[in-house]
């Protein structure tokens, strides 16, 4: 058994985590590394291991040898629902960060077995009570929750493409979604609104009762019904490479809900900061290498303290 | 007696606010105003006396009518320090805000009076205890530094101009100063860290026991030696002209300081809360109209709001 999170519930509920697994390539004005063990499935599940057992879907290819496999097994991480495609190399991305981090450029992109992925879920997973829908297509999205028994409470990310190229069917997987994170610009793109409070409320009148709008070095907000809350982002001061931030957050916040089967007001707050603490380890390395390594006991120390630095007293 | 907000000490501590009175017309993406009532001294005054009795020190010219006069009587600010220079008008002003607000041009600047300005301080103002150093050349600052007792908590502003043109004198400046503020561009400027939380241990490094780096829509962040405190701005729906809103957060803060005699890490986040709040009322309008009109009930307000949007509860 791997170290978890303690959590306030007897047991975790079922948590299923859908996404993209990829290798990639990264450019940082830190320095750069190949072949890195990436993909938003594979930063979620990471993340969400710390707190929960995910059940992780995506596809790998021909290329995907079993030192990864172990690395995710060894998170205890749940791999019936990964497929495995022998027609080719697995997803590759290679991306480059600019001076200061906020802007990326995609050098290459080669979707291979990626292209032909279908998110069929084993019957195993159907009865999941939470549902990390990591940025894919978001009509892939949709299949997913039609295949779901129940009424799970879903979390879902997106990135501009879908925004700018799959509008509609963004949209329509939007109404369905209880909880949309989303980065600030995008917020923007996807509302035509530039002040963040006013486009946090436009994303609710879309479907969702919770929005979390992402900001990057600058925390993130939450729009639900009881109100707003605004979290600063962890102080890192060794950020290495951003990629997989926003997924270490969503991961680790459903992880830490389905470890509590809470989705209340104040457990979304509490599972902020659990998000924005794990997501902090990220950035200090290259893919998910620290991430993987922290440990609990990293992830706790920090939220002791981000909690203090938010604290009045 | 004008209102105020109440504080849990018997008496106010006298409080001395120097800087810039101006004549400013303001472009913005929302609209434009000319011959506002503004520089650092008239915001940072109109905020501070919320909470205590400010000492307003600047110059004005043979232009500022009894108007403008009285606007600053009705907050009961002590203009015994306002020097009145009749051989020219008032320091004027004209800047044009862009789509985002996050950049202005300067289109016209005419010190006129406040070219030979000299802050030299009646005798009643050498006992202040506390001090507000609002953005003028920093010898200047350091010449109302040189004419007080004792050993006053000061709080000192500046802009870019001084960083790039005096940085020396800035730097003897600092060394004097309890509490910096400075905005998150100007920091990365004066310490050449372009990681936030590294230029806040930087500057504190450079002499201030204190330090709140301001970062405009994504709050502030306060460094002290006894940890640090992050905090959001208030949620600004109908942002209308930013111009004051730095002036208004350090006025607002050593006001409530000086109301309750404290300066204590506890005491200045609780002040960080109110300055947040008081300048989130002044970009609500053009010029001080919204700040002077608002009252001390839409500060309490926006305070138990903030506070609630903070809070992990």
């Amino acid at each position: 058994m791997v170290d978890k999170i303690a959590s306030d519930s007897p047991e975790s509920a079922p948590l299923l985590v859908v996404g993209s697994v990829a290798f990639d390539n990264v450019i940082t004005p830190y320095g750069s590394q190949e072949g890195i063990l990436g993909g938003a499935a594979s930063y979620c599940s990471f993340a969400a291991s710390y707190f929960a057992q995910p059940r992780m879907v995506g596809v790998i290819g021909n290329d995907f040898g079993e030192e990864y496999i172990s690395r995710l097994r060894n998170r205890d991480i749940d791999l019936e629902g990964l497929q495995v495609d022998s027609s080719g190399p697995t997803f590759f991305w290679k991306g480059k960060y600019h001076e200061n981090f906020n802007r990326r450029d995609t050098l290459d992109i080669q979707l291979n077995v990626f292209e032909k992925f279908r998110p069929d879920l084993p019957q195993n997973y159907l009865d999941s009570k939470f549902v990390l829908l990591g940025n894919i297509h978001p009509a892939l999205q949709m299949h997913v929750l039609d295949q779901l028994e129940g009424s799970p409470f879903v979390v879902a990310d997106t990135i501009d493409l879908w925004i700018e190229i799959e509008r509609n069917a963004l949209l329509e997987l939007i109404k369905r979604v209880s909880l949309f994170v989303i980065n600030d610009t995008e917020a923007e793109e996807l509302t035509e609104e530039s002040n963040i409070i006013l486009a946090g409320q436009k994303l609710r009148d879309l479907g969702p009762e919770t929005v979390i709008i992402k900001k990057g070095e600058h925390g993130a907000i939450l729009f639900h019904e009881n109100g707003s809350f605004a979290l600063p982002a962890y102080p890192v001061t060794e950020l290495r490479d951003p990629t997989g931030a926003g997924d270490s957050f969503a991961g680790a916040l459903i992880g830490r809900l389905a470890s509590r089967n809470r989705t209340d007001f104040s457990a979304i707050k509490d599972a902020m900061v659990y998000g924005t603490c794990t997501a902090s380890l990220t950035v200090e390395a290259f893919g998910c290498d620290r991430l993987e390594s922290a440990g609990t006991k990293e992830i706790k120390k920090r939220v002791e303290e981000l909690k203090s630095i938010i604290s009045l007293d």
